[in-house]
Formats: structure tokens, sequence, C-alpha cells
């Protein structure tokens, strides 16, 4: 069991990582991507690079600090979090154990761009199958997505009904799944009046009870959902130490809100990699 | 009138200033030296620098970042910072009137190591000419220190006694000031029983009412006391914005406290740059 195991490989949890190591705490770095600061042209403005780089730059080069200093890094990305003795975390190559979990994975979830989209959410739109799937057993359950996220959603969502469609919206599927309709047209508007009945493609309509979004790769607030932590406005809540209401659990970075910025990343993941460095001191038994 | 005088040129207030710069304030920044970060022999802790580097050449960097996206940096001692219709801020150099000042010179003050100083702070110490010289009008005035700092101090004080001492603890002083003793011993200990009545070097005693502290470089701190900005145990106190209870004075970085790391100070400077900057907005009129 490793002492911390960070999700996401951008400035708050590379910086997180860095204190920790530091702190000889046995620490793990699994990052899908390079998440939104990837796309960044040029960076400018955080303290101490005398030349504009690319986000994609400075990530790698906070990944080979981070290395470089003995940290472990593996681009794995994370399909789930589970909470119990420490924390287990599935990635598509295993399942690794630690005492501590930091959520560092920047924005909130990618949205649905259709037509209603933003009139349903709440009222037969899903973000979290552990959490509703129960609602809507025997039921007609859409969900979007097209990867890894979405074949684990779709798992946990086949204990609660055999009527489950899968849509890509015009995606291609990362791995096919089995005895589910595959709807691959982009979806166009979502239709209900009161709450969600059904989605309309390019082509076709499907009535449904449900649409579960799952698309692109867990955010942190997906994972903070799913174990249960609160929650204000799609950010994750934490407290001075930047832990949430799971004890062991952490979030720093974009994904607790505040300004959407390097630096300020940088340094919530300075302050959590030392909070959560006291907190194993505390733990240890 | 420049808008916004950044004193200070460590992390805080050079990240302060490349934002500023980026909103197209006219932005100077005036530095003494490197502070406590330029005696840092590695920091390999700040986010995305892939090797080791000095705290002096990171300082470099970040002044050589923020002339390159054209942030005036003079190496200028401040000496002096009014309020009134806007700031004026005194160097040894001139006179320069900005619209906002932010604070960011680190570490607040050095302290005297002399036995028994600690006992007598606020009972015969003094760290303020303009703020406490009047309370000694005709009395013996100590004041410790040997440069410009404490010249300026000195100039204050000659206003309300004719009894001035210099103390410069040892050390050289930077410039020479006519009609006061001066003492070049280091100093041993206070004397006193409930206030201080005097001061011991190693080969004598010198009688006094009160001892001005202006050893090296006037901190935040200093500044900020003079201008009458809220303290709390010698951090200065900012709100959400970093602006201190005086309209347009902006502190950011170790001298208002937190974690003193340059992860931190680079967040408050970056904040502050953008607070300042709405400030401003709010004040063109």
């Amino acid at each position: 069991m490793a002492d911390v195991i960070v999700v996401g490989g951008g400035p708050a949890g590379i910086s997180a990582a860095i204190y920790l190591q530091r702190f000889k705490r046995d620490v793990l770095v699994l990052m899908k991507d390079q998440g939104a600061l990837g796309k960044a042209d040029s960076i400018e403005n955080y303290y101490g690079i005398v030349e504009a780089v690319s986000g994609a730059e400075l990530i790698a080069r906070g990944v080979a600090q981070a290395e470089r200093l003995g940290v472990k890094v593996r681009k794995e990305e994370v399909l789930a979090i589970e909470a119990g003795d420490g924390f287990s975390v599935k990635t598509a190559a295993g399942v690794y154990t630690a005492k501590a979990v930091l959520l560092a994975t920047g924005m909130s979830r990618t949205n649905l761009k259709v037509r209603r989209y933003n009139d349903f959410v709440g009222r037969g739109i899903s973000f979290c199958a552990v959490c509703d799937g129960f609602l809507y057993r025997q039921k007609k359950i859409g969900i979007v997505g097209n990867g890894e996220f979405m074949l684990e959603e779709l798992d946990v969502l086949r204990n609660f009904s055999k009527d489950l469609t899968v849509f890509t919206n015009g995606e291609k599927l990362v791995h096919t799944p089995e005895n589910v309709k595959i709807v691959a047209d982009p979806l166009v508007e979502i239709l209900g009046t009161d709450r969600l009945s059904g989605i309309a493609t390019s082509t076709s309509q499907y009535p449904l009870d449900v649409l579960f979004v799952a698309i692109g790769t867990a955010s942190a607030s997906d994972f903070a959902i799913r174990i249960g932590a609160l929650m204000d406005n799609n950010k994750i809540v934490v407290d001075a130490d930047f832990m949430t209401n799971i004890e062991g659990l952490f979030a720093a970075g974009d994904c607790i809100g505040g300004l959407a910025q390097v630096a300020k990343a940088v340094a919530d993941g300075a302050q959590a990699g030392i909070t959560i460095h006291k907190h194993l001191k505390s733990i240890k038994s």
C-alpha cells in the first residue's frame, strides 16, 4: 500500500507529490493526459519561467522534476476510487491501494453540448451510476460516452437494468461492450417536458428514463461524488487542510475552485502535500 | 504617476507585477536585494523547475521574466511610503508616485540578537520613529542600525530630541550622520527593570529612555505600521483581495503570513495582481 495516490499530473498534483516525496512518503501519481493546461499555447505569467512555454511543455517539466526526485508517475487513466480501509484506485492496468488520495484532476467534467441539456440536469440526466443507478431498476437507461470511463459506468448499470443503450455521440468506441444497443449518431436534443423522456439524434429518437453522462475522462468531481464527498456548485468542498469530508481524501487545484491559474494550483498542491504528510503522521498507529 | 509600485522583487512582488503588466498597467518594481529567498542554496520543490536552482538564480529568472514582459524593475531601497492622494514612495534616488502600492518585501523585520531584548519590546524598544518619536520629546534616544533605513528614522527623530545616539552594533555605517553620538561597539544586553533604562555594549553602559530599532532594510511590516495598516502578530492583515485597511495599499507573500514557500508567495502575487487591477478600474473616474 502506497502512502498517497495522487490522481492527476498537472501543477496541483505534481506540486503535492514533490512535497510528499521530500517528506519521504511513498507517492504514486496517476495521470491520463495533460488536461486543460496541456491545451494552453503559451504560459508566460507563471513565476520563474523566463521564456513563455506551452502548457504541454510545463506539464512535461513538472513530471520530469517529480521523477528526478523519485516520484513514481504512471500514465494510466483512473476509472474508479473506493474508500474502505484506505483507498483502492482502479485503472485499466490494475488496482492500487493507498492510505490517502489526492484528487487533482483539474476542471470539472466535460458537459454535453446538446440542445436543452441544461434543462434536464438532475431531472433525468445523471453523472453517477453508483449514486443513481438503483433509481432506474428495469428502466430504459441510456449512457453517453465512448471510453474507459463509460465502460466502467456501464458495468455498474448492468446491475440495475438490461435495457441499456450506449450513445457514442459520433465518437469511436475504445472497446465495444457486449449485450447493449449502440447508437453512433451525434446527439442533437434532449426530449421531455418536466423530466427527460428521451433523446434525439440526427436521424432518430430514442425513448429513455435516464441518461448517464460519462464522456471523456472521469473528473475529480466525478470521483468525489461517487465516494460521497461534499460538493458545492460542482466544486469539491475542502477544509483548510485541503481534506474533503471523507477522512484521507484530499483535493487541490482547479477542482476545488478559486483562481484557475497555474500559480494557484501549485500553491494548493504545496499546502496539500504538507497537510497530507501531517495527516499520515496522525493515523500512524 | 504609475498605476502600481511593487515594493519587493521576490516571488510575490514579481508575480503580481507580471499579472499587472499583462493587464497593461504601468507598474514599477523597487527592490533592494534578494531577501530571504536569495540566501537559499537550493530550491527543488517549486513546480516547473526541473533541476534544483539557488534562490538567487530563481529571483534572477523572475526579474528577467518580468523585464521581458515590459515591467520596470529598479534596484533601489525603499526608505519611506506615504499615503495621501495616491502614494509617494521614497528611495535614495528619488520619490515615485502611484495610485496603488503592493508590499511584498518578504519576512518581517530582523530582530536584534541581544540579551533581554524580548523583555522590552513595546516597553522602551520601538520600531517606528513616526509612530512613537513624539513620546520621547527631549529624552535620551538611542537608535540601532547602520544603513539608509536608520538614517531615515534618525531624521524623523531629530524633530523630537537633540540627545541622539546611533548604535551601529559593530556594523559599518553607510553614511555618517552629523550631530549625533555614534557607538560602534556590539550591543550585549538591554538594561532596565519594568522598562528599558539603557543599553550595555561590550565595553560600556549607556542610559536611554527609548531604543529605536532600524537595522537592515525596512520591511513590509515597518512600512505598514507607519502608514497605519493593521497588523496581527507582526503580519500585515489583508482582506480576501489582499488589500490592507488602507485603501489602495496591498500586501502579499511572506509579510502577510501563511506558508513561507515560493509557491504560496507566487499564488499570492498572482491573485493580488488581479485584484489590484480591479481596484484600479474601480477608482478610475
